[in-house]
């Protein structure tokens, strides 16, 4: 099959012509476009995105407490330093209860945007219909088209929305600090995975070094690759370690380009993009069918009257949207009006 | 709408009937048959569906180390001592890393197998469709039609997925442990907001009273409720504090009933989970449909070498499986061949 036609009116082309000429303004405004998930941005993403593809993307995750977004801080003013511009997507958590600390670190990221080399944009959370890590990506790979050379990612990471978002990273930095022992344990499903390079931060902490042996027997148990993993110190606080952090993402850069990963991990990150768009995609047109004329309240009441069960409700909704697919021997003729 | 009609061939009646006579074997081969989304599992599950709704759902949900397979198990125990059925569904994360944990938590699991009363079952991870918290769901209302009286479910508790497993309960209580104060923080995103009862276990260790005083102070920060979150200490390991624990478990499910809090909570709850098999059924519809000949890797390489965006590439995906929805304004015309 051949790709559908890209042709069309584009109605964002100034929008476009703004974010590749450099207009602050115009990539602030496709930004939260795309972070409503405004169908005018639709068009704009399709312009750029053959600008994109040259930007290191970074993501940076621990859990909360680990410093992270001081880190991201003097990571972006490190790469400045050498010359380099930078965009950095904060992912926040979406509790309520966290909103003061997140209120925090936007204040602490503002004196970045006073450089014009260093463009920061917090994203918040998406409501009931989701889709928090497709849009993230998309901001990504706009502030990649908009020729940044390396955009960093910070997101709180234990959870699999955490894991999908930092995937779409070139390169996984994935923070720890000295504590309980039990943080490790926490971080281990599926973020120990995908790290590419591990920082214990906090370092002058009691306990960094059984944190770094913690993390050493357990890069032990993993199966052996050509990147060994580093694990790096640094105390953030006291901007330690930073410039030897830098050099570490560096190299990893070089080695997945060398190495012909680069490529591989684009078909991989660009294969799960495409399928996550599809299936969120699919999500919103199910509930713009089915939430208008309360055909999921009815369905829902019959379930918990005992009159369906859950998947023949489901199958219900899947046939408002869904084409007849006899092969699968599931009955998707719409219900009865 | 009406529903749509139940009628058509039970093939998997003897399982059917083997599950409501009691019969564990049935029961096993039943929660396999779910567990692998076989479709032999839908006929049984939409036969047993008038049967749900009596048991007592219980989640348990707390990071790694924080000893919850230990208190599930003395729950289980203690409700055995009051005359109560139990079902276990203990799910394991995700990481390979946590194998020799998670073998090391069935063997402790084993010695409740003993006794009739109790059923324990280990939830394994999911492929590449997902489907891990529909599964869960649909397991528990297998247990509850088979008869048990209370269903416990033990996750590892901070990411989505956990927090979508965990919503299924009627009462979800949440583990915490002394240490370093960072897994309070860790806990935040999206678990606090669903704790109807805190635990904090290994209550004998230093700062455990701090943990106490961290979980209160966050609760005042939240909306005032009629139920008043109680925050409960253990120490599971000498068997302190359970007695209390399943006490305040049934004093919440009492409250639920009394206040019309069940019913509104099971509304929510079919609701969450008859959209979250519609989704998952989308998916797996559009995987069927778009690897068998290549169609989706046809379309990343597309969108690898710029000739299409993430988002067209999705909407040809889409308009593999979708009904053409001209009002979204979203072209959905099948791609040429």
């Amino acid at each position: 099959m051949t790709p559908a036609p890209q042709n069309g009116s584009q109605p964002q082309s100034s929008l476009v012509a703004g974010v590749l000429a450099g207009n602050r303004r115009s990539l602030t405004r496709l930004l939260t476009l795309v972070e409503n998930n405004d169908p005018r941005a639709r068009a704009a993403l399709r312009a750029l995105h053959p600008q994109t593809g040259k930007a290191h993307i970074v993501g940076i995750t621990g859990p909360a407490g680990s410093g992270k977004s001081t880190l991201v801080h003097l990571l972006a003013r490190e790469y400045r330093r050498r010359g380099k511009t930078v965009g950095i997507v904060a992912v926040d958590p979406s509790s309520p209860f966290t909103r003061g600390a997140i209120l925090g670190d936007r204040v602490r990221m503002q004196d970045l945007t006073g450089d014009p080399g260093i463009f920061v944009r917090s994203m918040a959370t998406r409501g009931a219909m989701g889709g928090l890590a497709e849009a993230t990506v998309e901001m990504v790979h706009v502030l990649d088209a908009f020729g940044k050379d390396v955009v960093l990612i910070e997101t709180v990471g234990t959870g699999q929305d955490e894991v999908d978002i930092v995937r779409t990273a070139q390169t996984v930095v994935v923070v720890s600090i000295p504590g309980s022992g039990d943080d490790i344990q926490a971080l281990k499903a599926g973020i120990l995975e995908i790290a590419d390079l591990f920082v214990v931060n906090k370092a002058d902490r009691d306990g960094a070094d059984a944190v770094v042996a913690d993390l050493r027997a357990m890069l032990h148990l993993q199966p052996p690759r050509d990147w060994k993993t580093p694990i790096l110190k640094t105390i953030a606080t006291r901007n330690e370690g930073i410039t030897e952090l830098v050099d570490t993402i560096d190299r990893h850069y070089q080695y997945l380009d060398e190495s012909g990963q680069l490529m591989r991990g684009a078909l991989e990150r660009t294969r799960h993009q495409v399928l996550s768009i599809a299936r969120q995609t699919l999500y919103e047109r199910l509930l713009q069918a089915a939430l208008p004329d309360r055909t999921l309240e009815t369905l829902v009441e019959a379930v918990l009257q005992r009159e369906l069960d859950p998947r023949s409700a489901a199958d219900a909704l899947v046939a408002l949207v869904a084409k007849d697919v006899s092969e699968t021997g599931v009955p998707s003729k719409p219900a009865a009006t």
